[in-house]
């Protein structure tokens, strides 16, 4: 069956600049399955249209995905590059996510490996406010891992985590962040945390000449995130953090590209777990490094190995490598390893970052005794 | 190790109200490892907080999470129902979707069944606008499956996507949505479309005498849904596609609340595929129904069973017990099954969804003729 009404309202030639991105699919099946799969992925991430009645001309050939290359990895598992055109994502972050991974995320077998972009498809977006680079100087930190600590646990009040981030900033932590799960319970509601811990964090600053800052959670309704951001800069606080597993990804673009904010943002993967610890989904390198930086931060947060979640050293070492990977414009940001941070593999996790690092360090900042800034001091001692 | 620090500052028993809500986790493992899976839910998603340290009194007692219950659904799975504060979820989406699977995502073996929410939990979300009969009441159609259409493929002019739009108003479909991955691409910008196929079917339902609705794909950037989905409005759509998995649940629920728009949503599962279709995810019934209907979809589209995605029919319906399930006042939502839509199989369709759905058909209305009015008229003659 063919439709006039199909081939006779293509769009024309000129709407394409011929600029196309690939993307990467690990692909499971035999050599058959896994190239139907392949083709399925040009049509199903672009036109939705059975291919048999996809019209000739230009929708055929420009808006269709192109297969560019496909490749036996393993055993019944293929690494199949397939090109879109710029022009098929937009500049608008949620179409861009759309093209990569939408329909096919519910479809088997087929997990984003990773993204080769290009210049022009990059220019919209800024990325990084920061990047390792000028967060370096903001902190005026040079050459060493930098670190980081949570206010917790949920169900402390205001004073209790102001005090916290007092006792941590004199032990000389450089980033204290709230808790991920920190929001705007009643127990320590938003605004009055912002302004008490970032005043208790300028106290000891005055102290001890450090320049520790804090980073709220500011993770919370699409109608309400600008407006925390917005208070916690005005506030003082030095950092933002966000889930944007919870807010979408581009809500943490807007506010990391917003200049009236202007603030550093930690990334954090809540409810992200789905696309990294299974068979189908996305790569660490892809999600945690190069989403995590078109979508803006500065530093990406995740489950370092040995600690109580789940990830390999191989699987932090491809998010070091997202973090970095070359990316035009779009600047580098720390990869910001959490828990399973111990005296014990403290010479593991150098010889894995090297200086490029944000340590993040929870529950053992009180695990070893009573005195919490000794053991923040140790810490950073062990670790810098 | 005790902190005095810790102990002292905890919050007081007044703020909270003693409601808690619940949700049943499927877990992996030997019972030993199952129960200390759960044991380690109940702290993650709360305290974040070794549980050794974890200050006994209010935080121990109220903050960290409950296990009520715990049993065997087969070998080495198990359901473990945990309780949760209200006051820890607070009356924020991002915050509640953060203790259902924040953090716990990334850790292995742990599946999301199902919610059990309480009143007092719900009450700051109104649901869908619309819900099922006010939906019908809406489309002036009473008791009898609706039937909703896609305009596609992508590479299509507006001018194309607008004549297509009428043709298949004139065949007799009821919605006519955007195909999800039609944004704003410059083959067919947003406002134009938008205005131009609202013509189109305005044309047709003047001379059909029907009342055939216009969706168009509001799934944007942060900063541009809001203003899609007033200009949509403004042009006369009759209701609003959205892809939450790319714009944030959140976002959803704030153009769904909002009275301002006051359209019906579909929502659409794009890049939520890898909650839905690995072992540690969430379930058709939780994600697509339940959290679908907190963030406002009147309609839940998702892929049928026989076609050319994987769920099974046990998943549609239990995507459909999602959709109906009580939740106070919060409406129950159309069972909006896309794809697979087949004159072989519409018998079988009407046992599993009776009258209470929508038929999203796409390809099929292309395939059987080249009159597009006619097999749009033929497929309702069958569905309905």
């Amino acid at each position: 069956v063919k439709h006039k009404i199909l081939s006779e309202n293509q769009s024309s030639k000129n709407m394409i600049s011929g600029d196309r991105f690939k993307v990467v699919y690990k692909i499971k099946g035999d050599k058959e399955l896994a190239l139907s799969r392949a083709n399925d992925i040009c049509y199903e991430q672009t036109v939705e249209f059975p291919p048999d009645i996809t019209p000739e001309g230009f929708i055929n050939d420009n808006i269709v995905g192109r297969i560019e290359s496909f490749e036996p990895v393993e055993k019944d598992t293929f690494h199949a590059t397939i090109s879109f055109a710029n022009e098929v994502a937009t500049s608008e972050l949620t179409q861009l996510l759309n093209v990569i991974y939408g329909n096919i995320s519910i479809k088997p077998g087929i997990y984003v490996e990773s993204i080769d972009f290009n210049e022009n498809l990059l220019k919209p977006f800024k990325g990084p406010r920061f990047g390792i680079h000028k967060f370096r100087e903001y902190l005026a930190i040079n050459n060493r891992p930098i670190l980081c600590t949570a206010l917790k646990p949920m169900g402390l009040t205001t004073k209790g985590l102001s005090e916290l981030a007092y006792l941590f900033a004199k032990g000389g932590i450089d980033i204290i962040k709230d808790d991920h799960g920190i929001a705007n319970q009643p127990f320590s509601k938003f605004e009055e945390r912002v302004i008490e811990c970032t005043k208790s964090i300028n106290k000891a600053n005055k102290e001890t000449g450090f320049n520790c800052i804090y980073a709220p959670n500011i993770t919370a309704p699409f109608s309400e995130i600008i407006n925390r951001a917005k208070f916690a800069k005005e506030a003082g606080a030095g950092a933002l953090l966000i889930s944007p597993g919870l807010t979408g990804f581009d809500a943490m673009r807007t506010i990391a590209e917003d200049d009236s904010i202007g603030l550093p943002i930690l990334s954090h993967p809540a409810f992200l777990g789905s696309y990294l610890i299974n068979e189908n989904g996305i790569s660490h390198f892809a999600l945690l490094g190069q989403l995590m930086r078109i979508s803006g931060a500065d530093a990406t947060i995740y489950p370092n190995f040995g600690g109580r979640f789940s990830f390999s050293i191989l699987e932090c070492e491809n998010i070091i490598k997202g973090a970095y990977t070359s990316m035009f414009h779009i600047k580098p940001c720390f990869p910001t390893p959490g828990g399973g941070m111990d005296y014990k593999n403290i010479h593991l996790m150098q010889k894995v970052y090297g200086t490029d690092v944000i340590y993040l360090i929870g529950g053992g900042l009180f695990k070893y005794s009573e005195d919490i800034v000794k053991n923040a001091q140790q810490f950073k001692e062990a670790c810098v």
